[in-house]
């Protein structure tokens, strides 16, 4: 950051641009410095790390917010950092905020979530980068409470600085303020998604598939993203891009040849 | 594993079921056990751990391998490994292969690569899982040296055993056999893409873009796969699910309320 201008913050997301949840971001983010969107032109839920490598990508300049640049890419949301960073700013910002996600990223969902992957393409930039979810999927869901801790996070982060090549996945209770106890640092719960397929017929009679299931957080440690947030608790889980398993290089060290 | 049965080995890739790659790992598999096939209809590359959420997902039979159960599948890779146990299956294999890769997938490619998401995702359905990729991006690859040391692998895996929540990212650099120097249990290298955009315009002037770049090796350690890889050796990353920045939570304790 230059001294004396106003930080630079990316905003992206993985609902849309027109979704509530960026909407209500880019509101609590305006104090803190110059804001630029570049969010997908559509719903990119559960799209993960993807990239666009068979398809070309269109950015369009959207009017959603007045006084904000902001842009809406045919991409994914790892495309929309990518892009935000080479395309609309030239340069890397101070901050990347991506979400309000509508539904939580706890757990191992963090791996299937366009909003955690485009915080986790901001760390590996070396950009300070947050996730936000809130645990609820409406589409009209309220994000007063979620704002309110989001905006102590990011006083924090203008307060305390941060680490590199780690962003932070956090995660709002579905809960009115009042009941929300407080901010929880916690790792990642072991938790999985025990998956089936509606199939069904179309029109033709021929089968396809429906992607369904239901999660089953089998992780007793007390220390837990999901733990904090049935507790009552904001949840914020350092992430990182390392997918090393350190405790596992001594057991396969066996297998060299 | 039912004593006295043939394990079953659930086989994926992301650069689609009719790609050379897939081709050679069924080959080098079949003596190990029965071979389910269950791969995208289209190349998949950088999909990453994306799920179909906003569309159903089409399963097709092919007849692409004589005496192997051989599916396409509309969906990502990691839509191909949940459909295989939970459709196709109806249990969880004995093992999961995906790949053989036309590419490299070692750093953080792991992040971006169907091929290693799918590997990812038999992981976290507590699956032994591997996932194999050649350095050489050609459709027309020579995978023989691959099938080699793919192929002592898995007689190490069934001599062995696996550990649980964890997956081996394999891969292979485009040498002649006779200059393969061996197999090395490494760590993720921290290299990155240096990212840029190429601008074209369309036939009615509009903008689009294509995501191109190039590889920055930054990491030092002598212990990474890429490190391996320019050494001339096969590389074999452990890689978990759990994101969770260890050596962060403490420094981010701070930050609770």
């Amino acid at each position: 950051m230059i001294m004396g201008s106003k930080p630079q913050i990316l905003i992206t997301n993985d609902d849309g641009i027109s979704a509530k949840g960026i909407a209500a971001l880019i509101e609590v983010a305006k104090p803190f410095g110059d804001i630029y969107v570049l969010a997908p032109d559509k719903p990119q839920s559960g799209m993960g790390h993807a990239i666009s490598i068979h398809d070309p990508i269109r950015l369009f300049k959207s009017e959603l917010y007045p006084g904000v640049q902001s842009y809406a890419c045919s991409g994914t949301p790892v495309d929309c950092v990518k892009l935000g960073i080479f395309e609309l700013l030239g340069t890397k910002p101070d901050l990347l905020l991506s979400g309000i996600n509508h539904g939580e990223n706890s757990s191992t969902n963090v791996l299937y979530s366009g909003t955690m992957s485009a915080a986790i393409e901001g760390a590996m930039e070396g950009i300070p980068s947050f996730g936000f979810s809130l645990a609820d999927f409406s589409a009209d869901a309220d994000f007063s409470a979620a704002q309110h801790y989001i905006q102590i996070l990011l006083a924090q982060f203008f307060e305390k600085g941060f680490e590199p090549s780690v962003c932070l996945n956090v995660n709002i209770p579905k809960l009115p303020l009042s009941e929300i106890k407080g901010i929880r640092v916690v790792k990642q719960a072991h938790a999985y998604w025990a998956d089936r397929f509606e199939k069904r017929q179309d029109q033709y009679g021929r089968d396809y598939f429906w992607l369904t299931g239901e999660f089953a957080d089998l992780d007793q440690r007390p220390d837990t993203d999901l733990h904090a947030l049935k507790e009552g608790f904001v949840s914020v889980v350092p992430t990182h891009f390392d997918l090393t398993s350190y405790a596992h290089l001594s057991h396969f060290k066996s297998w060299e040849q």
